[in-house]
């Protein structure tokens, strides 16, 4: 079996969803070359787990980027040019977000604001730092097409952002977060019509309700099973399902 | 016939839509009781036009209310508070918004963070403030069913910001904007969900591609016929409706 692709970029892979998708990524029968593992603060006491994935799996290679600060988006790209050595980055994965379950009676504009800088306008401008390595990657694959293997972007976002849905899956408020992931979805399907002519893919995924940090203890969706299933999904994506919004099964959601 | 509502707030009501609603609602054969008409800046050259229109309708007081300056807000609402002296306010139209035309080239975080802190983080705010003024008309009301004669928040939303639509009707790739009423939709269903127990409709509104500053000279539709239309869209809303993104003419856009 082929790759998914011959290099990954994972935002947030610290822990959850993220530090999972490293791991399966690396653990797997037939693993990418390059894997970029970027959190926040790797040498930091919540980067041990994938410290240690990083010591035995020497594909995987460590990377401070967090999204809410250009200069850190800028070195990152930098260090992954430098490794890739003049290839192209085919998958871009941006995980990294952060919750919150502000209601009407406790949100105030700065959680709206703060929720909004990390997941909707960091991922846009991680996509957009990594965009020439991303074209150099659809470049580089000289075939029809939109795949995971040749050149896409994967915003991880949330059933909570789905407009039509609204309360009826997740019956917590929280409006920073939903209107953040809204945001994110907007901005997957801009990318999408606007890089589909360079060959770039861009979809947005919804993970399930996973036991992580994020998720909590009460979510009925292992990280396992949830990461087996969106690998699954990204291996199948193709210009058909470019700005789209699947689940970890590929069941389209509605917007 | 009966006033769409005894008492509307309209915010960036200085120009363009807001300003021709406030026109409309004072010139009408039924006007409210009672027009706030807010801007950043009432005492500014922007804000001659709503001066004059001020001075000669005496039902439209001009108030002082920047949605990004949440001690504006507070302040606001104690103005119209005393204004209304014990009455509740029945229509909330948070139409102030700007826009932004930025492309992925030249996109940068300050520009995203700026343009959802004025059009999303900036009318929950309102809305939120506002609350138990709009719950106070509610209550008063004392009837079955929502309308904005009762109680009701307006978002004046995009088609720019319907997500499945994407680039198929404004080609701009404006991913600021796009992404802020995308949000703003989603705050809409939030609101319409948790208020409706209380008695308080929520709808976005689609106002048409309209010659505005926003739209410019462009634009197919005449503010006139736009604000028309809304006027009469507003005076249709009802339980049916509330938690709906609907255009000026009344007519469902996808999310």
């Amino acid at each position: 079996m082929a790759p998914l692709a011959q290099s990954v970029l994972v935002t947030g892979s610290n822990r959850g969803i993220g530090l999972e998708l490293v791991r399966q990524l690396a653990e797997g029968p037939d693993p990418p070359q390059y894997i970029f593992a970027t959190c926040r603060d790797p040498e930091g006491p919540g980067g041990k787990t994938l410290r240690d994935l990083a010591a035995k799996y020497p594909n995987v290679r460590l990377i401070q980027l967090d999204a809410v600060n250009l200069a850190t988006i800028k070195a990152a790209v930098q260090v992954v040019e430098s490794q890739l050595n003049g290839r192209g980055l085919n998958l871009l994965i941006n995980n990294g977000a952060i919750n919150s379950h502000d209601s009407l009676q406790s949100v105030a504009p700065q959680q709206m604001l703060s929720v909004f800088s990390t997941n909707v306008a960091g991922p846009l401008q991680v996509a957009k730092e990594f965009l020439p390595l991303l074209k150099e990657a659809a470049k580089e694959a000289n075939m029809e097409g939109l795949s995971c293997s040749k050149a896409a972007i994967i915003n991880m976002s949330s059933l909570g952002g789905s407009i039509e849905l609204g309360f009826g899956i997740l019956q917590a408020p929280m409006y920073p977060y939903r209107a953040s992931k809204a945001a994110l979805n907007m901005v997957t399907r801009c990318l999408a019509v606007e890089l589909q002519e360079v060959g770039i893919l861009c979809t947005a995924i919804h993970p399930g309700w996973v036991k992580t940090d994020m998720g909590t203890e009460k979510a009925p969706l292992t990280v396992e099973c949830s990461v087996q299933g969106i690998l699954k999904v990204l291996s199948s994506l193709s210009q058909a399902t470019t700005g789209a919004f699947l689940d970890w099964e590929g069941k389209t959601l509605p917007w």
